[in-house]
C-alpha cells in the first residue's frame, strides 16, 4: 500500500512557529508549536525546528511520505527562498533553502503569511474553486495575498500584496514601515486602538474606554465595549470600515477578484466592522464592479490556519511540477 | 510557399476606428480608419468595417492568411466578447463575437484600449520579456492594463484594471463615472486643465493660462506655457505627478511590477510630468519597493499603437492555443 502523501506547513511569528503536517486534502495530521527564540542564531532555530518536527512525524500512526516543505514568514522572499530583514526577528538575512537543506531533500516554497493565508483559502478554504480573489489578514498589522488568473501574485521581486500599506492619507499616521498614512496604521487591531485614541482627542462621545490608557487598550476591549453599545467604540469601527471600504474600492479597480476573504483577529469581530466596510466599499466602488464583490470570511479560523496555508503553498508548487490541475 | 500569416487588429474609438493588419513580429503590413458613426446601428458599422478591411488587405502585395481578429474598444468584456455600454458611443450592448462572426470564422477577442495597449507594449514594445508590468494610458482619461505572472489581469468579470478610478479623495472632482475623486479627474489631460482652473481659483500664480476660458483651455495649451516656464503651467504639470505618484505607489504595493509604462497623449509632455510622478512615487513606497520600479515610456507611439495592440491580444491567444510560449 502506498505511503500517505503529506507536506510539512511551517508558520514563522516573532514569537512562536507553528507546524504540522498537511495531506493533499487539507487535513491537518499532526501539529505543533515552539517558540520562536527571535534572539538566538538562525541556525539554532531551524536546528531545533527539524527535530521537533522530526518527532511529530514519527508520531503520527499512518504512514506518511513527506513531499515537501512550506514554510510562511514575515518578509520572506519566494524567488530566492529566503527571509530579509524580518520585523521581531533579529535575524538580518537567512537563506531559508539552505538552512533546511542541511536536514531534508524535499521541494521547499517559502513566502509570507499573507500569501499562504491566500493559499490556504484556494486550496482549503472560502476560495476554492476561484481563480480572483484577495485575502486580507486583520492582525496587529494588516497583510494581503492575491490570487489572480488562478495564480498568487508574486510580482517582480517576489514581495506584491502589501495592500496594508497603500496610503490612505499621506500626512496620516506613522506607520512601522517608516512611512505616513499606511491603510494599517488605520485598519488593523492596533490602527483600532489608534483610533479609539483619536476619536478620544477630537469627539465627546462618551465611552466607558476612556479609562483605559493607550498602553492597556486591545481591539478586544474595544470590541467587547462596541458589543454593549459604547458610542465611541462603535464610532471606531464604523470609521475603520469607512477607511478599509474605501481602500478595498481600489483593490476592486486594479483586480475585479470574485471576493475578498478576511481572516485574523481583528476579522472575528464580524458584522461590527464589515457592515461599515462593504457600505463604504460598494459607495467607491467603479459603477461596473458594484455588487459583484462578496465580502467572506475565512473558512479556516478553526482549523490551523498559518499550517495549513504553508501547506498549501507547497502543495501548489508541487502540483504545477507534476502537471497536476 | 506558406503564406505569412497576419492578424487583424482594430481600435474601435468614440470617433474614429483604426484597423490594420499586424505579423507575428508587430509589423502592422496595412493600415488605415474610418468613422465609427456612433450613432449608426452596430450592425452597419461592422458591415462597413469587414468590407474596408477587406480591400485593405486586398492591397497588400504579399499573400498572407488571416489567422485571427483582435479589438481594443471602451468596455469592453474579454469573456463575453461584448461591447456593455461605451462611453462616446450609442451602442447600449453589442456582441461583438456574434457581429463579426457573420463575416469572420476565425478566432477573435477583444478587450478594452488600455488592455490591448499593455499586451501590445509586451508582444512589441517596452515591456519585451517582462513578465510582471503596468501599462498607464494617459488621454482624455486615465486607462490601464495590468500583466502579472506573464499573463494579463481580467478579473472575475473581465473588467480589471481600473486605476484611472481609483480614488484620490473621496469628497474630491466628479468624475464622469458618477463617483467623486477618481484618479481620472486629476491624471489626464481633462484632469490637468481641471487643475489649471483650480489653481486660476485657489493661487496668485501668474499665468498665461488665464486668458484662456475652461472651454478652450487644453493640456497642450498648458504643455507649451510649461515649457515657457509659466508658474502655474508648471505647478499643474507638478501637482498632477504628486497626485499620480501617490497613486503608482498604491499600485505597487498591490502588484510589485518591475516597471511602469506610459502612453497617450499626455504621456508626450515627458519629464515635466514624470519628474515629479516618479519623486511623489518613491517617497510614498514600502521602503522594500524603492529604486526597484522604473517609470519608462511607450516604444509603440510612432507605431499605430492601438491597432499593435488590438493585434497582440489575439496574437496572445493564439499562442496559448498551439502552446508557444
Amino acid at each position: 500500500m502506498p505511503k500517505l502523501q503529506v507536506v510539512l506547513g511551517i508558520d514563522i511569528g516573532g514569537t512562536n512557529t507553528k507546524f504540522g503536517y498537511v495531506d493533499r486534502e487539507g487535513h491537518c495530521l499532526a501539529g505543533t508549536s515552539i517558540q520562536t527564540g527571535a534572539d538566538q542564531p538562525a541556525q539554532q532555530f531551524f536546528n531545533q525546528l527539524q527535530e521537533n518536527a522530526k518527532s511529530l512525524l514519527e508520531n503520527i500512526e499512518e504512514e506518511c511520505e513527506l513531499a515537501g516543505i512550506g514554510i510562511g514568514a514575515p518578509n520572506a522572499n519566494y524567488y530566492k527562498g529566503t527571509i530579509e530583514n524580518p520585523p521581531n526577528l533579529k535575524w538580518e538575512y537567512v537563506d531559508v533553502k539552505a538552512e533546511m537543506g542541511r536536514y531534508y531533500k524535499v521541494p521547499l516554497a517559502i513566502t509570507n503569511d499573507a500569501n499562504a493565508a491566500a493559499l490556504g483559502e484556494m486550496f482549503f478554504g472560502a476560495a476554492r474553486g476561484m481563480k480572483d480573489f484577495i485575502v486580507i489578514t486583520l492582525g496587529t498589522g494588516l497583510g494581503s495575498g492575491i490570487v489572480a488568473n488562478g495564480e498568487l501574485i508574486y510580482g517582480a521581486d517576489g514581495f506584491a500584496g502589501e495592500i496594508g500599506h497603500t496610503i490612505v492619507d499621506p500626512n496620516g499616521r506613522r506607520c512601522g514601515c517608516g512611512k505616513l498614512g499606511c491603510l494599517e496604521t488605520y485598519a488593523s487591531a492596533t490602527g483600532l486602538c489608534r483610533t479609539v485614541l483619536e476619536l478620544s482627542c477630537h469627539s465627546n462621545l462618551p465611552s466607558e474606554l476612556r479609562y483605559f490608557s493607550a498602553a492597556e487598550l486591545t481591539s478586544e476591549l474595544v470590541y467587547q465595549a462596541a458589543l454593549r453599545g459604547d458610542p465611541l467604540a462603535c464610532e471606531a469601527f464604523d470609521f475603520t470600515g469607512r477607511i478599509l471600504g474605501v481602500k478595498l474600492a481600489d483593490s476592486v479597480a486594479h483586480l475585479s477578484p470574485e471576493a475578498i476573504i478576511f481572516s485574523g483577529g481583528l476579522a472575528e469581530a464580524g458584522d461590527i466592522l464589515f457592515k461599515p466596510t462593504h457600505k463604504s466599499m460598494e459607495e467607491q466602488l467603479f459603477p461596473i464592479f458594484r455588487n459583484r464583490v462578496k465580502l467572506l470570511r475565512s473558512e479556516l479560523t478553526q482549523r490551523n490556519p498559518a499550517v495549513l496555508g504553508a501547506g498549501a503553498l507547497i502543495w501548489d508548487v508541487l502540483q504545477k511540477k507534476d502537471g497536476t490541475p
